[in-house]
């Protein structure tokens, strides 16, 4: 039972969360960028504030460090209107920090501070709030958080309270964010990551869960595949009922069990950063699930999304309206940034 | 040898660099600053920074992560007149960063990112150019590189090489700068600091120099001592000729195996952030050194360098240069932060 509330969320987000420190001006070395913006960010949390903003009641289980940021963090999840409840505090670690540089329109390398270990990688399985998780209409995991123990056996441990289909209560769906990052899996030993053990995990959240998104490289650690239809018969072979397929600049690629395919061309806009795109995309993607949306709708209001975020500098704070997305669609130019977050 | 230079070097500082976050505006909490500035930081580097713009010819010993951040350092040290030929870098490891919160008068908190292991604690003996270490005028050395090894063995080799009096070539001055930092001492086990252990080295470390600074907390580590005269007294029994000891708003008090004793009130400032104003005070002391000036004028000229910094919000870029030094020693006021770096 969830306390204070006996309505179930519309989603729940698991995995990263941190501070992202990102350059004030675009087109800069770090070595010469004077001035930082701090933000939320982590994709978890990202992909939860994007869905608020779409005004959907959702929560994130996710750990800080015990110190100034974390404080930060909830703070920020609070004024996104996202629930903070299930995210807790480990002593001793401190909240991760990731700087970017960014270079438009497609090179945007990130610089993780999250030694010797995050504290969303500490999440524990006997801490989850099960019962929410199984009630809740979207339950989104991520890639990442298979990556280390104890995160590895909690993620696993929330997909099995999802039931045998995944769907929790009937006709819920269960996300698998692919969200490959091989700096999490490097091995102690080789110092490199080892797509072969990503793979086993992958395959397991798979087998769980009831969509699967990913770019090529993610669909490639997770099935082997990435021709965009081999990877998303890969997927669905795998287990999951919808494949979303993410190509960039060639848009976005969706296959259904039942045979419903679409194909969203990107939407055109001049990219100032792309980082948090993807998590725009699937807080959209989920807005549209909920709404009951067909495939086709669905893929283009989330490639809009993804679009407007593209168009913007910073990521959490960046993530549209619904009236923004909808000028969009209606063939207007990508509105600029908002004034206030 | 010096390769392309026989001249040998006033100063070359040994230990800590990193980038320095700070705060654009000052009072504000972490969770509450929208902007950082990215500044060269790190004790070691910014004593050679202030002695640098006091017109002296100063290298720093120190190691960066191989990431954009190392770059900047670099660029930085050359930027400000720091001869960075000894600055090197190691793969693995991320350039440290570190955050700060600005109270003034008095609260500055630092949250370090220099996880899991700073590259500074990487310098090794084997890699030390002792011959330019033994001719320096003044080698100065801090307490935080004793922490870890190597840098703990590396230190000592490089006070080794200081000769049996500290003095290097003739008339040579080596600097202990006390530095305690209990967070980078922490004991595996106890995951506290254990002073007893820091005491053995600082104890080593004082039988090598030939002058040692620091505040009255640093002084009870290295000497038990706290009340001033008793810890400038200890840190003379300890090996060095002359004990600097810092008291905050009390000034200063310097004494020397001879018996001179300098007590400098501290310059009227309105403080602005605290942090870097002890490495201001430290690049002025080698300056008056290196001058030869009596003891009560390098104290009190160390001292009105202190107080500019701390008047100021940045550390490094905010060093002084003579003519604003000997404008607060003139009684003018605290001169306002230089347009540019």
């Amino acid at each position: 039972m969830l306390p204070n509330s006996y309505e179930p969320y519309d989603l729940i987000t698991m995995g990263r969360i941190g501070v992202d420190l990102y350059p004030l001006r675009a087109g800069v070395p770090l070595a010469r960028v004077d001035a930082f913006g701090k933000f939320l960010g982590g994709s978890a949390a990202n992909v939860a504030v994007a869905a608020a903003r779409l005004g959907r009641r959702t929560a994130v289980i996710t750990r800080t460090g015990t110190d100034p940021f974390g404080d930060y963090l909830h703070e920020a999840l609070r004024e996104f209107g996202v629930d903070d409840r299930w995210v807790t505090g480990v002593a001793d670690l401190p909240t991760p920090v990731t700087f970017c540089e960014i270079f438009p329109p497609d090179d945007f390398p990130l610089y993780f501070y999250r030694q010797p270990k995050a504290p969303d990688l500490e999440l524990r399985a006997q801490e989850l709030d099960l019962d929410a998780i199984h009630s809740a209409r979207i339950f989104w995991m991520t890639g990442t958080g298979l990556c280390e123990e104890p995160s590895r056996s909690a993620t696993l441990a929330a997909l099995e309270a999802r039931g045998a289909d995944g769907m929790g209560d009937a006709g819920g769906v269960t996300v698998f964010d692919l969200d490959w990052r091989p700096m999490f899996w490097k091995n102690a030993a080789s110092k490199n990551a080892d797509p072969g053990e990503a793979r086993s995990y992958y395959a397991e959240a798979l087998r769980h869960a009831t969509v699967a998104v990913g770019n090529l490289d993610e669909c490639e650690i997770a099935t082997g595949e990435r021709e965009p239809y081999a990877a998303a018969r890969a997927l669905l072979a795998a287990g999951v009922e919808l494949a979303v397929v993410k190509q960039g600049p060639k848009g976005v690629l969706a296959i259904h069990r039942d045979g419903t395919t679409a194909e969203a061309p990107p939407v055109p806009v001049e990219v100032l950063n792309g980082l948090g795109a993807g998590d725009a995309f699937g807080g959209a993607l989920c807005h549209g699930l909920l709404a009951g949306w067909d495939l086709e709708q669905t893929m283009r209001y989330a490639n809009a999304a993804g679009a407007i975020v593209a168009s913007r500098l910073a990521c959490s704070s960046a993530m549209p309206r619904p009236a923004e997305i909808e000028h969009v669609l209606a063939g207007g130019p990508v509105p600029a940034q908002e004034p206030t977050s």
